[in-house]
């Protein structure tokens, strides 16, 4: 990574403090600073050593930045980018770990001047936890990461933003920010809809009766609501989409019930069975999953 | 368990065997008798030991039964009920390992004669996976497991039928069969219809990116398609009541989504997020999880 010699991180909860350690431990010689809008985080990192540097002002975290990383909460990006735009560096290269990727591609474009470039990254791990305290050095190690670019991305600063990625061991995928956005509505952003309304559609009362399988269901109901509602705020035409999607299955499973249809419930429930099935064993090809 | 001398099992498969196996295991002294409709089943009981006895003939296997238990596909349960009947000794317990319970105490009042008692068990214990092979003696060891019985249930049985089960190391709860149908809807059944749904409502291609939270929220999702559609057939009212009430939460928060309500839409993750580390806290404190 000859191109980077300095790596800034603005937000340092679990996914930004995981990167500061993973390029300490994987990207020797290359500088790390850190910086976050809270005197308690900075504090904290401080004293874990989370980065070389813990800067308490931003203009100073992203100065001589070769390649930014925000990872923030999304909806503050684009005011993010108005700041930092004075401090940033000719060429510095700027990228997020955010779960939605249309709108920061959008926000890129209008405020980030010509000298920079944007590129879109979602490095797919991470934890129902919040906090630094729960970094680790290896987060990124075999996670998927998906690198997103469309037609105004500079294709170098895309390829030094995958090399990166794959630098702390992820596995790289690449599509536009529309295709992105749409298919993590389905495979993320809907399980978090459904784990909340499970939790949400019944008693406490009824819940402590509740076994494995209820507390896998709903395990992600567990993570961090504002985080959440922005990605649901920064993706709400595709989420809305895919819960139609859902209500729409749960009506066909609803009809089948209620009518006691034994050949049709029975296949709809061998349908998932079988699918999920394949996906299992697909990943377990790929070495994703044990 | 002075009163039961002799336990028969119909129905050899992972919790048929497993309660074999841990009478074995606890109740040294009681004797075992097991019976399949499989001639393959029987034969591999025989093989494995399952049993102090795999017999050819139903009616063999519950002859001098002081416990009969009925391992088998809920819906053959009254057709059960009629065959035993001429075999069964005066006084004989019987119950059973079903996951619903309203149908079968009104199978049990309309078919058995008043010489032989019966008395609805749900141990809560099991696995996605299927068949004997995978039985084991200690798996309703900690689990819970609920007593249902109405105002027709004999209480002594239902005494014995309690003691049976914290024999093997169940925690024993009691209500009525209509409870335990509605309560069930809701933690169990109602998981296993929305993790189907969740893997129809995608098309494979996209679910090659899930991570995690996918495969968690719709874990259960593998398990075997004609027990679960037993299960929704004889639970189908409360099951279809429950699937209203979740997309009676899956409209709220489609709709906040879709109106951008971060208030909302942060205060429904919320009340799910709080409610749920409620209950994670209260199973931690019951010892159920770590």
């Amino acid at each position: 990574m000859k191109e980077i010699k300095k790596v800034s991180v603005i937000g340092i909860g679990l996914l930004g403090a995981s990167v500061l350690l993973a390029v300490q431990r994987a990207m020797s010689g290359v500088r790390t600073a850190g910086f976050s809008h809270r005197q308690s985080t900075r504090e904290k990192a401080r004293n874990l050593g989370i980065s070389h540097e813990v800067c308490e002002d931003i203009g100073e975290a992203v100065k001589d930045a070769d390649l930014l990383i925000l990872a923030t909460p999304i909806t503050i990006f684009q005011d993010t980018f108005r700041q930092i735009t004075p401090h940033l560096k000719k060429g510095c290269i700027i990228t997020d770990v955010g779960s939605t990727k249309q709108l920061v591609h959008k926000w890129a474009d209008k405020t980030l001047g010509k000298n920079v470039f944007y590129v879109g990254s979602h490095p797919i791990a991470g934890s129902e936890k919040r906090g630094l305290e729960f970094a680790r050095d290896d987060l990124f190690n075999g996670a998927n990461c998906i690198i997103t670019s469309d037609n105004t991305t500079n294709k170098r600063a895309s390829k030094i933003v995958e090399n990166f990625w794959k630098g702390l061991g992820s596995i790289i995928y690449k599509m536009s920010p529309d295709m992105h956005d749409r298919v993590l509505a389905d495979i993320s952003h809907l399980p978090h809809i459904l784990a909340a309304a499970l939790v949400n559609a019944s008693d406490f009362e009824e819940l402590k009766y509740a076994g494995k399988g209820f507390l896998d269901t709903s395990r992600i109901a567990s993570g961090p609501a504002n985080v959440w509602t922005d990605i649901f705020l920064t993706n709400s035409t595709n989420t809305s989409r895919a819960i139609d999607r859902l209500i729409k299955q749960l009506n066909k499973l609803k009809a089948a019930v209620k009518a006691k249809d034994i050949k049709k419930i029975e296949s709809l429930l061998e349908q998932a069975r079988v699918k999920r099935e394949n996906l299992v064993n697909y990943k377990i090809g790929k070495g994703e999953i044990l």
